[in-house]
Order: C-alpha cells, then sequence, then structure tokens
C-alpha cells in the first residue's frame, strides 16, 4: 500500500503532476541546440521572476552553493563582513564566509525576531571598513521574513555596501524585487517556490557585484560566476548540467508566470495567515509574535512544555502522514514547523490542522 | 511530432524508462526517514560499484564538483601536485587544483594517446616534494582508458603519493577496483553509467585521503567531506540533496547489482570494440591506434580532410536525430565521438553507423 504523505517541510515540496511529467523528458545533449534553446527561455523567465534587467545564472547544485557562489565570487579573504542574524540560516551563510576566509563580524538576535536596520546602520557607521552584509531574507528556521527593503535602504542606500541575499525560502514565494530593492547577489533554489525537485540554484548578480568579482580573491571554479555567465552567451553551462531539473523548472516558470507572480505572493500571503488563525485556535504559540514579519513560506510553533514534540511528530509522520520539520540548532525540541510554499493548498493546510487536533491530546495537550 | 533522438553524447545518456518512473517518486523530507533509509541503501550499493570498503560520499553537483572536492579535501595551497594529461579533462582537473593556489607541474602528453607511467616515475622522482598525482582515467576528449593500475603502482606503490582519479565516465562502466588500486579520492558523476540524469557525484575517500584532510587547509564549505560523512551518520546530507536523483539512482543500482557489475564491464567492452570495429568498416580512422588503451565509453574517430566536419554533425542530428559530440579544446573540428556508456544496445550503435553511411557520402566522404 501506498499512501499519500501530505510533505510539510520548507522545502522539497510536493511536485505538481505536470512537472513530474516534464522531469521525465528524454535526456538531451547538454551543449546541442534543444538545450541552448531550453536555457535561454528559461534564463529569461527567471529574470522576470527575479524583477531584475541584470544577470541570473542556474548552478547545479542545492541552495547553499548559491550562497558559497555570492560569497567567493564577491569577496577576498580577510575581508570583513556583516552578517546581521537570527536564525540557523543566518548562521550558515556567515559560516560559509568564514570557511573562505572573510572576517565575519556576527550580529546576534533573538531567534524567532525580526532583524532591526538600525543594528545594520551602526554596525556599518562603527566600521567604514566592512565591505558585505549578508542577510537571510527569510529565516526558515524561525519562520520570520526580515524586513529586506529597510535593510537595503541602510546597506545600499546609506553605505553602498555590498548586498548579499539568502533568498532560498522567499524568492517566487513573497515579493523580492532584485532591482527595485538593490540586492546584488540573491541565491535561491529549486526545491522551494519552484515547485521542482533540489538539485538546481539560482542567483542574480547585479553590476556592483561583477565589479567587485573583478577584484575578489577567494578561489572558485565550480561556482565561479564569470565562467557561468561565459558559457551562458553560448547556451551552455560550464559543466554538465541537471538537464532534468531544467525541464522540470520551464514547466514550472510557465506554470508561475502565466498564474502572475502578484497572484503567487497573494496565494502564499493567504495560505500564511490561514496557517498562522489554525493554529491559534487551537490553543497554541507561535514562536513569534510580530505578526507583521511572519513568513509567508513557513510557521514556526512552540511545543507547549507538556507536550511530547518528538512523538508529536512522529504520529504526525506515521499515523496521520503529515511530514512536519522541527526546531533546528537551538530550537530543536521547543517548536514544530509547517512549510506552506510552492505547491500547496488550504486544503493541505486543512489536513495539517485537524491532524494536529487529533494527535495533540494523545501527546499531553490539555487546550480541549 | 516527437521523433526519439538517438543520444549518443558521452552523458548524458538515455535514461530507462523505469528510471525515469523512479525520477518522479513523490518528494520526501531528507531529514527524514524515508530519506534515511534511501541514502543508506544507495550508498551500499555504490561501494559495491566502487569496489570499496571505505567511504563513497554523494554530492549534489555533477562531475565536476566531485573533482573540486577531491582537491579542495586533501590538497593546501602552495602544495606541489603532478597533472599527466592527455585531454581537456585532464586540463580541467589541474584548473581547478591551480584555482585553489596549488603548484601544478602538467606532464604534458599527445592528446589520443595514453599516458605512459614511466613519465610519471620520472617526475616523482625529480621532485619529492611533489604531494600528490591527479589523473583523468577515461579521457572523454579522446577515447583514451589511461592504464590506471599501473600508474597507482607507480604513484602509491613506488611513492607512497595521494592519488586523485577522475572517474566520470569510466566507473560503472570500465573496471576500476578502488581499492584495488589503491586510489585515495574518486570522483564521478550520475549521468553515465549510472543512466541517471546529471546532478549528482560521488566520490570515494580512502583512510589515507581522511588523513591528508586533517591538514588540507584549501578552503571548502558546500564540497567539505567531513560534514557530508557527518551527516550520512544520521542518514542525512549537509545540504538539500538532489532527492529526484536518489530514487533514479536507486533505481539504477539495482539494475546494475542484478546484472552484476562483470557482466555490466562485458557488455561495454563488446559495446565499444563493435563501435570501433564499424568505424574502421565504413573507411573512417579513430584518433586513436592503440587498441589496448581504447575506451569502451567513447569513441572519437577522426574527421577525413575532405569532409565538411560541422555538416556532418548538423546532418547526423537534424536528419537522423543521431546526436554526436564533437571535438572539444584544439580538437574542435578535427574529430567526432560516438558515446556508449550507460543504457546502450548494439541497436544503438549500428542505427549510428547506418546514418553515416548515409551522411559521409553528402558532406564530402569519398571512400564508398
Amino acid at each position: 500500500m501506498v499512501i499519500r504523505q501530505n510533505l510539510r517541510t520548507p522545502g522539497p515540496t510536493p511536485i505538481p503532476d505536470d512537472i513530474v511529467a516534464a522531469l521525465g523528458s528524454p535526456m538531451i545533449d547538454h551543449r546541442g541546440p534543444e538545450f541552448r534553446d531550453l536555457i535561454r527561455k528559461v534564463t529569461a523567465q527567471l529574470k522576470q521572476v527575479f524583477m531584475t534587467r541584470y544577470d541570473v545564472l542556474i548552478l547545479t547544485a542545492s541552495g547553499t552553493g548559491s550562497l558559497e557562489a555570492a560569497i567567493v565570487n564577491s569577496l577576498s579573504p580577510g575581508d570583513k563582513v556583516l552578517m546581521p542574524t537570527a536564525g540557523a540560516f543566518g548562521d550558515r551563510f556567515g559560516d560559509a564566509a568564514e570557511a573562505y576566509g572573510a572576517q565575519v563580524q556576527r550580529l546576534l538576535v533573538e531567534w524567532g525576531t525580526a532583524i532591526d536596520p538600525d543594528i545594520i546602520r551602526r554596525a556599518l557607521r562603527a566600521d567604514p571598513e566592512i565591505k558585505a552584509v549578508l542577510i537571510t531574507h527569510n529565516e526558515t528556521s524561525t519562520g520570520i521574513t526580515h524586513d529586506l527593503e529597510a535593510i537595503s535602504s541602510v546597506v545600499k542606500g546609506e553605505f553602498n555596501k555590498l548586498l548579499l541575499v539568502d533568498a532560498v525560502s522567499s524568492l517566487g514565494c513573497i515579493p523580492l524585487p532584485v532591482d527595485g530593492w538593490n540586492c546584488d547577489l540573491v541565491g535561491t533554489a529549486s526545491q522551494k517556490g519552484f515547485m521542482i525537485p533540489p538539485g538546481l540554484s539560482f542567483i542574480s548578480v547585479s553590476p556592483a557585484a561583477w565589479e567587485a568579482q573583478k577584484t575578489a580573491a577567494m578561489p572558485r571554479f565550480y561556482f565561479d560566476l564569470k565562467a557561468a555567465r561565459q558559457y551562458l552567451e553560448r547556451g551552455q553551462t560550464p559543466w554538465t548540467p541537471n538537464v532534468a531539473a531544467f525541464y522540470g523548472l520551464s514547466a514550472a516558470l510557465d506554470k508561475l508566470l502565466v498564474q502572475g507572480m502578484e497572484s503567487v505572493f497573494e496565494h502564499h500571503a493567504d495560505i500564511g495567515q490561514f496557517t498562522r488563525e489554525g493554529v491559534r485556535d487551537l490553543g497554541l504559540d507561535l514562536l513569534s509574535q510580530d505578526e507583521a514579519r511572519a513568513s509567508n513560506t513557513v510557521t514556526a510553533v512552540k511545543i507547549p512544555a507538556s507536550v511530547d514534540g518528538p512523538r508529536l511528530v512522529k504520529l504526525m509522520h506515521d499515523e496521520e502522514h503529515v511530514v512536519l520539520a522541527g526546531g533546528q540548532g537551538k530550537l530543536a525540541g521547543k517548536i514544530f514547523r509547517i512549510g506552506h510554499l510552492g505547491y500547496v493548498s488550504r486544503e493541505d493546510i486543512e489536513e495539517v490542522l485537524a491532524a494536529l487536533k487529533r494527535v495533540l491530546p494523545r501527546v499531553g495537550y490539555s487546550a480541549f
């Protein structure tokens, strides 16, 4: 017997059937005319989704690969970078920069809260040598969408530093006008808003980022964006690309752009609000009380003190076939998370809420 | 109208229908029990194909990613490495090492010939400071399989240096007993012998390689093998893996191991010989006259002086729906290549030969 899982991790997301079919398209020569047409089509479409008139490059790697690419293509060992972080993914971005020798100044913000642009302003004022700011747009580990527009107005508008953005769990779901918000390098991945399997990542590169690349001395080979741009000019990639995922991406982008990105963003906003209201109706607390900055792609829910959290997640998985995500890092055992991005409907969330209602009383919850 | 292409590039290869179906399996949580079972199963099977009792790690990247991983996990900037090369892929391996600051001594061997282990012996004797040797097992750009067993007996047996192997177009098709030949880091990719789309790469790591990793100072993050090993212990990967390709890999490994690797190797040897004989029967010359070292995964054919090479490849593509690969680097325009690895039958090659027979006279060939 095969049972349909309701996969509610914040990526990978379920894949629509027609995109699954596209993934199975016959292999083609990645140095031939069919692939050239394919990469040109999806690159043009990706630029619409990124809302940029500059470059978007496609890497055969998961999202972390695009973040490493952002770092190694714009920085040199010893460069000072500022990294405000309020969660596990913010931390990871800084870890990557440190691995390549950047001096990372971490601004530690309480997990589950939004980063105040003013702390960035003060840090940049205090140290004029800081070259770049790394920011995670949507913190998947806490369910908070940081105010990238306001942060950019400080980083770019007031100080004109490089702005590197982890948009893995936001782009394509939550508005992120890359040019409008003046972002230099923005990385995201295929298994979230794009509704295809993991294995491709996408990165936008501004003119200022290309300028920085000229002197960026961090070593790079697989993730060299200049090579990616050169090969793209002839409709190729430097290394063999994930052709199957390109087909899936093409089908997904057709769907997204026919629906219209404004409508896609509204859908995520509706589902996000529906999820938060449903969780509160069960008497549970959200990790964050900041409704204005609540993520519309993932919701983090506090596990009440009386509840056996691991058993909750296990029963949801084994008996209800609802796959939740646990907490990461210091939130392990303290929260669970519901993903609601990409291919998700109100009915999917209703199933989650109904299942929680059945399971919670069995794991120590007495509020209803 | 959709026409079946006979895709005869040396990767990506066509995908068997049942593996295509497996690629479309529903997404799962990459931090959950289903993925844990999946990665443990395929890792155990990969170790059989690599013929190693040590570690094999799976990276979400194409083959070049595994080669970068081999380098950055075993070397430090300034390390001297020896790179005998007789083709475009040999060159690429050295380029990756140089990008990360290794001092690469290139032993340039004529393209289309096999590397003589004795030149490696002399170079290692001349410079005892050389730490590692980079070797491409099967040179896809020329159709030569270098004698890795003999090379290893020099590199490991006589000098005990680190041996890093590019096995992208050999492993799973041509015998490469990783432990038997004492190889330290061997990288390969999914879109060749494994008959799945590009997007995963596999790398074996010997105890000596792990020892080298402890002091290897090249920076690494996405391709850090220690992180990959740590996560594998709990049935995960550090970064979101290409889940769809894992499903395909599982189906492919089942097929390969049921058939038996000896039988898979014999099949490639038969097809390789059949291809070379067929090409010679058309009166064409192979790039290499060295039958003993002829590759059983790809055959490079000289384009006769009278023949319009680009038009040959174009007519084969447009009218015969046979996709050949051209020459790379300095062989561009001088050869074409026929891939015969992974999912390939004698009938596929018969089609290629019949199509060549029809097209050659139209592009200036007068031998028949």
